[in-house]
């Protein structure tokens, strides 16, 4: 009897579902973001602010499993061509099959033909793997410049967030100018600056409203500038419409930041990816039976861990806050210190340690920022290896960063594993009209499988 | 019309959950098993052999929360405490409430108040943190006698697997005696080897079969001898009775090789697991209406990642057969090479990387076997280590060991971040009678809060 009446509810719900499928969809998709990243931010922030993250706050939540065609730990390329067009293809393949000539159809387009607008934003680089995924057909991710040509041949509404790599690579076979140019004889309004940003309005006609050249600047650097919210709000601005939008927004720089081994920098990025989301959050409050809202991940980055064993079941991590800035810096913060100066020792770098992550090299025993002899050393045979005696050594021009990043982690309890990607399924989650079907444990080709149906009139 | 379609429904099979609960309840915890544990395990089967992990195929899922209550990672006593009891506690309590006085009720002593008989298993010792949780009550998980006390008095029906730790400790103050006679006083069956295992029946009465003195041997290192499946077959079988029971089984050397960064062993250990599961399952073909199966973690340790920036998107996960022991046997085998040798060197230790690891220090080129000249000097420093030439200087008697995992690990795309536990979340699965009301993301109390709800008549 049971068994008879979850199959006539199941029945029920598929007919309801299918009578009403969501006007706006939202698909928000952190780069190397898995459960490590979305479980460190949470706990930072409910130690730090008192608050929850509002991703992992939606109701229905998946495992979603992340392997490419060709190798079970894949590159955004791969992961994000099987979230946006719902078909698994190799390593570094964008839009297309493993065969690298099958072209793949994106759910970005699926949304276009369905008669929706289409926005596509991204904290990063907007040619990058990613975005690319969702409107780009190219057999390799590096084939900058005849990405952003497709990005103009979409005819996608709205592209926002991080400026185009290579804008004007003459060296391609396609070449025809510059990409920002081209975009602009194809119709679309071409933004660079906060105040042009701010006059985009519905009458703007399709519009490419980048923050930066290159990638938006990391969050924990920004003083002020354009951030990835602003651009989810003004893509709901300019796409709402009687027949509704479909809007991609990546959080990018977050796998930036988990290849650099940053946990303080990778934070404030999944930080601003949430706030990010919490303005569909906030638009879905107003349309709530037509908003489709789900957050994925398109791998793991840095096999990161909330835990380290020198730290026992401890970790502080208020002092995350010590990292003022993102690592990226402490090179030229190294080279202001030693500028002018012929003979330079150890002595004279320690101040960029304290100054980027609060480390203290006289501070009282009990505390817990101060160095010990142990880091001591770490940070001693990292400037041998950066600026080495012997004359005929390669010097290794990270290794002061990296050294003073990893005693930083240790002392407050957080650990990497890698540089590079892992094979950790990602955490989907959803809300909203639909969400349901986003509960479970799947791969990661079922999002998009499963956004294509729901655009189906 | 849907809302009030879908709250109709939820009352409805709220009544129909209410009116048949699950007869027979199996909560198998994984110690030190999350997703990495899960996912690598299942990846490696599926590589291998061509099979699914058993335990990641049930139909719901879920993401559960490990903090103690005094600490954001957790420790296997408070965990094992919140997922038996329903409360969080502090660090090293046993069925305890943080104020180390107020004794917490397991859903095991529920259950046998429900009429239910009870059993209890685990791969290790059946006293420590993670068992004890169930039937003990103790301010410290350091108190083995005690908690072994608390056992006897538990009066539960089958406890099996491992053995007691200090069964006579004569330091404690309530010492009255070695445990397992005082168990066979108090009306227990105790046996301790294969056959008188064999012989158990129905008429056995209260049982504690125990399948070595302290924990099972690895998996890994197993010739024959009773597995943790024996022990679930073997407690279906006594405990079957028209009341049903709650069995709880326990994986807790998974936690030990996570602690001890050793994926093969690992890995062994979680299939091991996954087959004590297969036999609950089997079970639950023939009980379909009244079974519910459980299956989750304590905790992550060691911070586990399949991938590692030198392998990139490869992973060579069959390699990992080529490890034929458990790591633990390192150090005997180094010790066997440098028997009866006065002087010794490198190069004596050399072939017990090869027998153990599979490492070639003369293999081609293009062999990822092949020791590079990087690894050889980590190899080579861990022998100075280990054999340091100055007499003043302490020895690290598991260097070797643990720069051998480091490279082994390495080369199959394998990484750990830490020696120690890790905040990551567990993930819960769940299969049959009920199993619906453990999906979702919830904190590891809500498993044995929402048994005993289904334990109440």
């Amino acid at each position: 009897m049971r068994k008879f009446i979850f199959s006539l509810v199941l029945a029920i719900l598929a007919t309801t579902i299918h009578a009403d499928n969501p006007k706006y969809i939202f698909l928000f998709i952190g780069d190397g973001m898995s459960s490590p990243q979305r479980n460190l931010t949470e706990s930072f922030l409910r130690k730090t602010k008192k608050e929850d993250l509002l991703i992992n706050q939606f109701p229905y939540k998946a495992s979603t499993r992340t392997s490419a065609a060709n190798a079970v730990i894949t590159d955004s390329a791969a992961a994000g061509t099987a979230i946006a067009c719902g078909e698994k293809t190799n390593n570094g393949r964008i839009g297309m099959a493993p065969d690298g000539k099958t072209k793949l159809e994106s759910v970005a387009y699926v949304a276009q033909k369905a008669g929706k607008k289409v926005g596509i934003i991204t904290s990063v680089t907007i040619n990058h793997a990613t975005p690319a995924a969702f409107y780009a057909h190219r057999p390799s991710r590096g084939q900058y410049y005849e990405i952003g040509l497709d990005l103009i041949n979409s005819n996608f509404d709205y592209f926002g967030g991080g400026g185009v790599d290579k804008p004007e690579d003459k060296k391609s076979a396609e070449f025809k100018g510059n990409i920002y140019e081209l975009a602009k004889q194809a119709g679309y309004t071409v933004t660079s600056t906060p105040e042009e940003f701010a006059k985009l309005n519905k009458d703007s006609g399709k519009v490419y409203a980048r923050g930066s050249n290159g990638a938006l600047p990391y969050e924990l650097d920004k003083q002020d500038g354009l951030k990835l919210a602003d651009f989810v709000a003004k893509g709901i601005e300019l796409l709402d419409n009687p027949d509704g939008f479909f809007m991609m927004c990546e959080g990018g720089a977050i796998d930036w930041m988990c290849h650099g081994n940053d946990a303080t920098t990778t934070i404030f990025e999944v930080i601003a990816f949430n706030d990010a989301v919490k303005v569909a959050y906030e638009f879905a409050q107003k349309h709530p039976q037509e908003t489709l809202i789900v957050v994925t991940g398109d791998h793991e980055t840095g096999g990161l861990t909330l835990g380290f064993a020198n730290t026992a079941y401890e970790a502080h991590l208020d002092k995350l806050l010590l990292q003022t800035k993102s690592s990226g810096v402490f090179n030229s913060m190294v080279r202001q210190l030693l500028k002018d100066k012929e003979d330079f020792t150890f002595e004279d770098v320690k101040p960029a340690f304290t100054e980027l992550f609060g480390l203290q090299f006289n501070g009282p025993a009990d505390d817990i920022m101060t160095v010990t002899p142990a880091e001591l050393k770490t940070l001693q045979d990292a400037f041998d290896a950066q600026y080495p005696k012997e004359k005929d050594k390669k010097a290794n021009r990270d290794a002061l960063k990296f050294a003073g990043l990893k005693v930083f982690n240790a002392k407050v309890g957080v650990a990497w594993a890698t540089f590079g990607h892992s094979a950790l399924p990602v955490i989907t989650t959803a809300y909203g009209n639909s969400a349901q079907l986003f509960q479970g444990d799947y791969e990661n080709t079922y999002i998009s499988q499963t956004i294509k149906k729901l655009l189906v009139k």
